[in-house]
């Protein structure tokens, strides 16, 4: 019997490179945490981004008579082409008629994943290379990171502005384009901002992107997430020029993450993305797409479902949003943004007036000991000195939470020095919570 | 406004390597052949290895009801851990104890991923570099090279020996293996073979894993589906000492391959995987596992299937490869070789007694053109001169195909000279039909 003369004999078993560069920043972040809640106060997580997490927000009835209709009907048990079935990705381009600029999407461009976080997989494994990068926002959701950084893809981050309703700063993310660049990702509405693009500063953006002929994979899993008053546009509507893939999915909108189905709306231009297609093509093979049930009744999904629902679970979050703004602006130290879709809302504390805490995560750590309030720091979205809630929780909880979060603030303030307040004045930041 | 100077300035959006080398075989021989059949016979499809194709074979009720429950109980719409949920790993962990050494399988030790395809893909992907290479079944089934070349992976084919029931030629196994293998594939049962392996040749494989500290990744999608007279062992039942990722799922057995519902089971050996389960845990993170209903209805699926509807399934598809064996080893020019399990026979072509053919490809095209039959050649698989027959086609397709290939063959066969039958005794290939 042979003997491996070359092999390190013992059972030595290594982790690839591409496995370890994969990682989680928010599981990292807050497996770090001490979470230990008080024991007197029932815990109240504001951190879950999950809306069906309380059963307060359930997905419509229609969306269940059609799972179950295909289930009875036994004729969606067997494989779907790797990129999904062809009724279900008409029906995709057909809800999605108005990113088109010309209403020119059918089923073709049209790629079903498992989950807005497989389309966004697929999308970024595409079209970057090790060594390239894709800039990405900041404060932003983590999975970009997870998805590039396996890949030896750099991600550099561009920052969204708080004083201007996290508008990007246009000009650095100009200065971040260079000949590596091989993507721009634009999430709208946001996670962690819960801020709604106008349609001026999408055209800033896709200036700069057609100016330097860099593409674009916008996350627009919020789609439609938007509070009355606000409008909603697709950035592919909006460029006749810029190559974009709209990653998307059911989700958020109908209140079913675990069903686990995403789309990808190729929207080419002039064949810039011909290669790209091709290759949103090659890697669909390697999971065979999202659930074929799911994939069958996704035409009765986005036909049926009634207008009332989508605007009696916006107006909910709107609602939501209202009531914890109104009541966190009241404590001192803490500077809600008002979001204008989406299921979130990001506030800043002002940690001088916390000298007791080092930074953020510290400051979320003693909410969780003495109220039972969690909260996602800032660091998981990487910014500093914010909190992220979650504005799918029920009402009450919601206000309770904000009652604790208070309480705990007024217990931890410490004035500003007169000349800090100056300061403060100087930097106008009250000014930013009316926009 | 700045005018970038580094790159190139007009729309060139390239493919990455990874999407580009990423193919799948199969498609790629398909989209080659020319499939025209002839318009006054009906085509007869025994070419896809989906089995819900026809209708002739359905989920047990019992699978269906567990589904509807879940829908109807509304605890399943949320997002699971991205390993899955533990009632559902607890689920498989049962399922599988006798796949344990001292049935020691936990919840732990299993993930839930989007298909048996995904379940592979994380384990490839967690274990193997770029320049590194994994060894994989010839004949086998594509879906190995599909994961692993995208990422530079070399796939290095040890070959199954027809006239011995498809077993792996061993020395030729031993001799692939390098300092740079990071993992065996074992196949077992088989796709394309429908072999079903002895315990001892899976302990002899186990000998070489051991003996050069490689570890195994076993797919057993297709495990318990072996015809009555055989017994089937999963790999890791049978060594205490070589670490080994089995790879399965419900597709096959419950006959609802798009339900996209596949585990890992990580059989960690002293710990030798410690890295790789991480790498795993990692890796999930990007798609966030398979769909939740399916989730929330896999323990329900696992424990009420009732064993009359395995056994029956098996027995049909044990009585469509008697039926399609008994016919075709009459027709001259055709070897059968007669499978243990799985859904496939192979069927080896005396080329040489089709001489107007240039090879298997020929055949198949020529076949489909007169007699509006197909089936996939071995190209797909690797492998010359084989066609693979799917025996999950409703009895009287089969039967009509046989009819068919039989008149088919005998228009083009043509006898051999004299000297090449006396080259055909001393090969004496009749007897390997007979194992
Ligand atoms: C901005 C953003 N993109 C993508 C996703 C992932 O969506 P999915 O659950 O469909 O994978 C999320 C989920 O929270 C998200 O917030
Ligand atoms: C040997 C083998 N492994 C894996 C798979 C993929 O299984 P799934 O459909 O669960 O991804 C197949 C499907 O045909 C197969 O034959």
């Amino acid at each position: 019997r042979r003997q491996s003369t070359v092999r390190d004999l013992r059972w030595n078993v290594k982790i690839s490179g591409f496995a370890q560069k994969t990682h989680n920043p928010i599981r990292a972040i807050v497996d770090g945490l001490t979470i230990v809640p008080n024991p007197e106060k029932k815990m109240i997580a504001l951190s879950i981004g999950d809306p069906t997490t309380f059963g307060n927000l359930l997905p419509a009835n229609e969306i269940l008579d059609a799972m179950k209709k295909v289930i009875d009907d036994k004729n969606f048990n067997g494989y779907a082409p790797s990129v999904g079935f062809i009724e279900a990705r008409e029906a995709v381009a057909e809800y999605s008629a108005h990113q088109g600029v010309i209403k020119e999407i059918s089923a073709k461009d049209v790629i079903l994943c498992s989950g807005c976080s497989c389309a966004l997989d697929l999308c970024i494994a595409a079209i970057a290379n090790e060594g390239q990068n894709i800039l990405i926002p900041k404060p932003g959701f983590s999975i970009y990171r997870t998805l590039a950084e396996g890949f030896g893809i750099e991600c550099r981050s561009y920052n969204l502005i708080p004083e201007q309703g996290w508008e990007i700063d246009l000009d650095h993310l100009e200065e971040l384009i260079d000949e590596n660049t091989a993507a721009i990702i634009v999430t709208n509405p946001s996670n962690p901002c819960g801020s709604v693009f106008s349609k001026q500063h999408i055209l800033d953006i896709l200036e700069i992107a057609e100016r330097h002929y860099v593409p674009i994979i916008a996350d627009e899993i919020y789609e439609h997430f938007v509070f009355p008053g606000n409008e909603y546009f697709s950035m592919a509507s909006l460029s006749k020029n810029v190559p974009i893939l709209s990653c998307g999915g059911t989700t958020k909108r109908f209140l079913v993450p675990g069903w686990r189905l995403g789309w990808i709306i190729v929207h080419d231009r002039h064949g810039a993305f011909s290669e790209v297609r091709q290759g949103l093509l090659n890697l669909s093979a390697r999971i065979l797409g999202p659930n074929s049930l799911v994939q069958g009744a996704l035409p009765a999904i986005l036909k049926n479902t009634p207008q009332k629902f989508y605007d009696e679970l916006v107006e909910t979050l709107q609602n939501h949003a209202n009531i914890a703004y109104s009541m966190l602006k009241e404590i001192p130290g803490l500077t809600p943004i008002m979001p204008q879709g989406a299921m979130y809302m990001m506030v800043l504390l002002d940690m001088k007036n916390f000298p007791e805490f080092h930074d953020e995560l510290d400051f979320v750590q003693s909410l969780v000991a003495e109220q039972s309030v969690f909260c996602l720091p800032g660091k998981c979205f990487d910014i500093d000195d914010f909190i992220r809630i979650v504005l799918t929780v029920p009402k009450e909880m919601i206000i309770e939470a904000c009652e604790r979060i208070q309480e705990f603030c007024e217990n931890h303030y410490r004035p500003p020095k007169i000349d800090e307040e100056i300061d403060d004045l100087a930097t106008n930041f009250i000014k930013i919570t009316d926009f």
